[in-house]
């Protein structure tokens, strides 16, 4: 016979099926026995006399199979159930599960969540996370190529980082150091040079950072994109407007089920996003909401307080900080006057989840502009050497994927929206 | 005025079109002078009269940006070109090329076009294997995604290796020693296990192997699938079948320009890839081949001459080599008897681009069969515990992107199908 799956089921009333999948719940009556089993398509009740035969000893979250009619029935999960001909257990669970996942909740804190991923996993609310980040990926990658961009893949094993070493995790590369890429911005860039004009790229990237917070992954995943031939960063910031409208669209009409099940709060971007400039952003802080301690720069709470002001007084959880100080941004970044850069990033309730900007495109800018950083060009041949020869204006942004789906899914933890997150002190499972 | 793309000037015949993109050629006659400008979709002839302005001294691969009129004319490019009547250079180029790119053919040898990766991936022929490549990479996506796969993302930082630590490259993790996934073999099966019962993941692996091939990259891209609730070893072939199918006809189909471009001979599968035991390939070798030095180990060599034996006799371009010694396979692959496994090899025009077969599903016969291996269990309980509580009877395989594409488009190296590959001595770019 071949396997139903349960969301197939309907289809199938008044006929003989084969569903396989877990056992989720067992009850046993006077007479009968109930067992939900559980596929990656959801749920269904199972029904047998106990007189036939007696299988309420299945142990939970074993592997069966079970044949049976598809019969109508008023339960909780469906109008029908199946009425238990033949049951066999393919895999059974050994000795005690140590989380209870067979609960509408999952009571348990992150820690033991992520210890026990396997099973965690297997529950609806978290297994819905995923699902979603799923189509947020897919429809990352669907308008980009509409749009004429091509994916790559570049080397996430290199030579030298963006920002001269910091924060980069070592590899011991034969005998050469090397180290893990912190971000795909090098060869994006180069990417666009090498004529592709519009590269994207959804890859792992590696911050060695010390601190351990909610908000951090010292690995995950960074959805790049880079473009030629654009007139400044608001030709970037435009771009990310258009992608989240059509991200926002694709989860709302594809994952209707997953928001349900994780109450999920979607936010709309009814027309443009806000912009503020970096320093009116600090202004407003200090008038608004009296936070005096910022000393030019934004801490996590004034990135929520600015979100507040971006929710309250301009209608969306959305807002665009433009015109980064030159000193907080990286060399390659366009300088904007003396002092700014055409730079922005992209919060939401609350948290940072974009970095982005045009970028430098001339070669003799460039190697004053790394100068400037207190770096030293020659470090740096093999990425200025293609500004000698035809780079276009161009610029780029990146998401942080696991933050987009926490921020969206108002997840309190960005490790929830990681498979299998590393951070300060979790290398397993 | 809005850029027009260069494949979309047909459609603007008599027209005043901006284009922008690269100086590929200039020629300048008596009385006119010829630019041939490269954006990413294409190539087209400009024109201007000397007396007009003198345009000629502008460098090759520089950026510009040229207004005019598009006319009807007999040309090797197109059926039409532009009347130039404003000439804007956007960022020259400065200094020597260090390569030429505007020939037919890119006559260098692999490194210098490695080391001038920028350049060289401008030249068609270059730029074509990555656009082939990427219809190969959503291909897979797209059928897997209609066959109810989930893609996952899973991390590339591990604590231990599917086979021990040997081929690992080492990574400093604060103060812990780590290691670069080999593949994601541990992770996929977990979740197919955690209940998405169908998963891949397109994903950067690395190998810290000495030797330098034409077949082998340090870092490579691996299209991984596992799915759970199969029959055996043989549902995992026939889906690997269907899905060969469906990337190559889809790269036919969207990818003919580039097929052309690189004179690509596509094989065909007409009905099924034949299938050999691994046992019956050495005696094939032995007796057709008169290879008798194989020491039940298939080499290069033999791999090429089983390839020829596929073409010549079975009339394929591919060939499954099945049941693999137990001894040659990871301690996770599922034996078939007391010597061989069901697992399999599928070989494409003298090279293996997939590893696969069934896995093991039983908790006590995963244990033994670690043990046989000569591994301790207890190293491996991260990922043991996940066959305690319910793991379906699964498999998958692995298809090398960059492996696939060489030989797709009949490379000589592997080096060829990476954007930037990383081997025994290449770090940079």
């Amino acid at each position: 016979m071949e396997r139903i799956m349960v969301n197939e089921l309907e289809n199938h009333i008044n006929k003989k099926v084969e569903i396989k999948g877990w056992v989720y719940r067992v009850r046993k009556l006077k007479n009968i026995t109930f067992i939900i089993l559980r596929d990656r398509t959801g749920l269904v009740q199972c029904v047998v006399e106990n007189s036939c035969m007696d299988i309420s000893g299945v142990k939970l979250e074993s592997v069966v199979s079970i044949i049976g009619e598809v019969k109508e029935s008023n339960n909780a999960l469906n109008f029908f159930e199946i009425l238990i001909e033949k049951f066999q257990v393919i895999n059974g669970s050994i000795g005690e599960l140590p989380i209870e996942i067979n609960k509408d909740e999952l009571e348990i804190n992150l820690d033991t969540m992520l210890n026990n991923r396997v099973l965690s996993l297997r529950h609806a609310k978290v297994n819905s996370i995923f699902k979603i980040q799923n189509i947020i990926v897919r429809g990352f990658r669907q308008l980009l190529i509409n749009e004429g961009f091509t994916e790559i893949f570049t080397p996430k094993i290199v030579a030298e980082g963006t920002e001269g070493g910091t924060d980069m995790f070592q590899v011991k590369y034969f005998e050469n150091i090397a180290y893990l890429a912190q971000s795909p911005q090098f060869y994006k860039q180069m990417m666009v040079g090498a004529g592709f004009e519009r590269v994207f790229e959804v890859a792992h990237v590696y911050r060695a950072e010390q601190h351990n917070t909610t908000r951090h992954l010292n690995e995950y995943i960074s959805m790049d994109l880079e473009m030629g031939f654009i007139k400044d960063e608001e030709d970037i910031m435009e771009m990310e407007e258009r992608l989240l409208k059509f991200i926002l669209n694709k989860v709302e009409e594809e994952g209707k089920i997953y928001l349900e099940t994780l109450n999920a709060d979607m936010p709309k971007i009814e027309d443009k996003i806000p912009k503020i400039k970096f320093s009116e952003a600090l202004k407003i802080l200090e008038k608004e909401y009296n936070k005096t301690d910022l000393d030019g720069d934004l801490d996590p709470e004034g990135e929520k307080l600015i979100c507040r002001y971006a929710k309250e007084k301009l209608g969306c959880d959305f807002i665009f900080l433009t015109h980064y100080p030159r000193r907080k941004r990286p060399m390659y970044t366009m300088p904007y006057g003396e002092e700014e850069t055409r730079s922005f990033d992209l919060l939401f309730r609350g948290v940072e989840i974009t970095t982005g900007g045009q970028r430098i495109h001339d070669y003799n800018m460039l190697i004053k502009n790394i100068e400037y950083k207190g770096l030293v060009p020659e470090n740096y041949e093999n990425y200025t050497s293609l500004f000698k020869h035809g780079m276009p204006i161009h610029g780029g942004l990146a998401i942080g994927l696991e933050r987009i789906t926490a921020q969206l899914l108002s997840l309190e933890n960005v490790r929830e929206s990681s498979l299998f997150p590393r951070d300060r002190t979790r290398l397993v499972p």
